[in-house]
């Protein structure tokens, strides 16, 4: 019963004449990006695309992004977002293990990743690559012309369908597939909406990537609610602040390093009046951060969220004064939270680890099914993530799940490092921490034991890394140490790797 | 998958401490109306009101009203919301039709309609009544209390459930029950925002009576959004104009009578900055009133909406200028629109019967088979009115179904009139037709042919009507002519009665 989600004609129909997207320099109405959408759904039909594929995108921030999520959505079909930041291994493990049928990239250094990505995964995989120009979209359309299949048809999506399958290392620390469906996505815009308001007049500016769920959801937000977005193709300070004093821009997603960098770049100047809620996720942000950004006019809505869930699950209302009394974040419409003690008690008023149930909890991991039993049990998401509930219900998040490292904006899982470190002959033991860094967050460093009879050599592990792992996943720093610091049982002792 | 309409408990838990209503001076926030909706519901419990029983609510627009509404909801029962102007025959017929198993109805002159309405109903039908004295609510707190029922459970409620059956004389004239889901309501307040948008700082002025579906689905959107409605016991202008001056209303809902009468008693004020949308509805309104309200500040945004899609189905955005181009209305988010022509082929740019699908359109009328099925034929709900799609998709309603008179926001059927005119012993013929009227729109006017040898006398006549029918029916003039005008085979042509 959800009326066509990422359907465009269904917005084309209502709000054709309203804009959609603000990109490179050009409007696009709602009924022209209906238009390319079709186009390329014809395109993405031409390939041999069909409902069930998934469709690998490497592409950047662009118009021909949201031509092809739009147009894998109203096909029926799974978008597979790649994070253009990993390396070749990296992205063909994903490649492999989401068994995608067709990768869809840019060109340039795009296409030489995804050629090398391409090359690294099983011979008898079948995955047709396909180059797509951004600045010439809509690309696939060409293709459709070419082989002229008949006009786009819009049959009716069920709502439990996939719409994305976005790879995150999940509460575990190896990278996995989270299934969100058109549901999922559907009930984080409402959610979303019922907690931050949306006007007619809306225009979210977009500078994180596409490739993430923070980014990703906001397009299909703006689809269901008719609201512009403006999509910057990277994050660039001085753009930012241009778009945010020339643009009429109502909304913006950042994590607190971009916030921090636009501040800066600023120059003390004031947020402009349109500006009416800037959505700070991607982990916690220093209180001064935040001070100092609504004492110049940002009405800061701090927000938690995950891949698992489809991004928000419980936000500020946003504001320009620290809330009196209950100064936590509210579960978004529609979902519900919990914490729980070491016994699996729900408790209240101290930490626990925080639950989440509700219709933007994905169905489970991609082919994993025990993992997924383990993530979904008694119904509730367990984040792993550690906060407190108040009598209100408000979430105050303590920190994130202990092992993980958000290093602007990025999610890094040190086991994932730690296996790779492991991987190099010299390494018997690694250890991944996270260091306090000004601008960053967090930074990873690593602490490693030789194995006896090795010399270890930091410059050798680095070179050893950098074609398996993305560079902000890098340590940057290595220890050589003689032991790593465990518990009486044995157990790694991370928060002292800093 | 609908998360909780109408659960007041959710709305607590994620906005305990934010307005829901302003009433007779008090302001109630979600905890405190979820901690009264939930006394309210055990009191019902105590009254032996189970999930799937029909109950008639009598009262003027207050808290009580609210409090059982959501009451109701969250139970699983269905409301009947009894319009306070009808007679006690008219409410009688409304009871016994629809299996009421208790009558809510409040003090004073609602208390002796209730009494002489159920007195009418058929004896062996059960009908318990119970007064509410809405300044003292929650009022049924005192039977819950007294026979001390368990505290609230909140199951959940299948979304295909009836929340509420409002009587509406339909697309025949005579008068019948659309039943009304928590997922067709939950859709409109989803369309209706989409189109209007919505913010947390929303305070939305009710001054239409609770028993209509316009006024009844702003206490059901208030309680998804989260926000606040402002509740008037009965329309005042003056009270109307302190309350857009003095407490920051963001939207109101209103007829073409009743904007009229509020600019008349504002004396050329402009509107106050804070108000950012007048949902007109209730029939075609003067483009001139428009014009000038407009010219006032009031961001006007016309609303064509029928009981039977759970209210708005097509809405303008909020503009303070005649849009260019399309000035119709665009059908609400997950709605889908359609003009016929007499053979039923689809038409664009010219007159049609109005079509309506998705998501809010009614199940079908209480007990009536097959009137359901020729209203709801083909998917379509029939309107009856006509109206002109553009190439855009926007409408613009040219009339309501010929034989609808729409006087101050009340709907009137000539025939329901026609009917009892005709069972007076002198009247062997009647027509009913609505004359053009400054202040109401429209209002009832009656022919009447004389049954041979017999003298009519409108004196007479009218005394009949007042037992019969509500005050806004009766017309206003009868008209004592030798035959009425009709088409050469015989069909009545009312748009000559005027």
């Amino acid at each position: 019963m959800i009326p066509n989600l990422a359907r465009l004609s269904e917005r084309a129909r209502t709000s054709g004449d309203r804009p959609a997207l603000f990109v490179a320099g050009q409007m696009i109405d709602y009924r022209e990006l209906a238009r390319r959408v079709d186009e390329t759904e014809r395109g993405l039909g031409a390939l041999g695309v069909a409902s069930g594929d998934v469709v690998a995108v490497l592409l950047e921030n662009g118009l021909a992004f949201a031509e092809i999520l739009h147009a894998i959505a109203q096909r029926g079909a799974i978008l597979l977002p790649l994070n253009a930041r990993l390396t070749p291994r990296e992205l063909a493990f994903q490649l492999e293990e989401s068994g995608a049928s067709i990768l869809i990239h840019g060109a340039g250094p795009l296409a030489d990743l995804a050629a090398e990505s391409a090359a690294l995964i099983d011979a008898s995989q079948t995955l047709d690559r396909f180059e797509v120009n951004s600045e010439k979209a809509p690309a696939l359309a060409a293709v459709a012309a070419a082989r002229s299949e008949a006009p786009t048809e819009h049959p009716r999506i069920d709502p439990a369908r996939t719409l994305a399958l976005i790879y995150t290392s999940g509460t575990t620390g190896s990278p996995k597939g989270a299934l969100l469906s058109h549901r999922n996505l559907f009930w984080n815009a409402i959610g979303s909406a019922m907690n931050l308001g949306v006007t007619p007049e809306d225009r979210w500016l977009v500078c994180m990537p596409l490739f993430h769920v923070g980014g990703l959801s906001i397009l299909l937000r703006a689809a269901l609610y008719g609201s512009a977005a403006i999509l910057h193709e990277r994050f660039d300070p001085e753009r930012v602040n241009r778009a945010l004093d020339d643009e009429e821009v109502t909304l913006v997603s950042w994590v607190p390093t971009m916030l921090e960098r636009v501040l800066a770049a600023r120059g003390g100047r004031r947020a402009p009046p349109s500006l009416r809620c800037v959505l700070l996720g991607g982990g916690p942000a220093p209180s001064g951060l935040i001070e100092s950004a609504r004492s110049q006019g940002f009405p800061i809505a701090a927000t938690y969220g995950l891949t698992e869930a489809a991004s928000q699950v419980a936000t500020q209302v946003p504001t320009l004064a620290e809330p009196e009394g209950a100064s936590g974040l509210r579960p978004i419409f529609g979902t519900q939270l919990d914490t729980i003690d070491d016994d699996g008690k729900s408790v209240r008023g101290r930490p626990g680890e925080i639950l989440v149930r509700g219709p933007t909890v994905m169905e489970g991991y991609w082919n994993r099914r025990e993992e997924s039993e383990r993530a979904l049990r008694g119904g509730w998401l367990h984040t792993g993530d550690i906060g407190v509930l108040d009598a209100v219900g408000a979430l105050e998040v303590l920190e994130r799940r202990c092992d993980l490292i958000i290093s602007g904006g990025e999610n890094i899982y040190p086991s994932e490092i730690e296996r790779v470190l492991l991987e190099h002959p010299a390494v018997i033991e690694a250890a991944v921490g996270g260091r306090a860094d000004a601008d960053y967050g967090r930074r990873p460093i690593a602490w490693l034991v030789a194995t006896p009879g090795q010399a270890l050599d930091s410059a050798e592990i680095r070179r050893f890394c950098v074609d398996r792992l993305a560079g902000y996943k890098i340590p940057v720093e290595f220890t050589v140490v003689d032991s790593l610091p465990r518990t009486a049982t044995g157990k790694l002792r991370r928060e002292q790797i800093t």
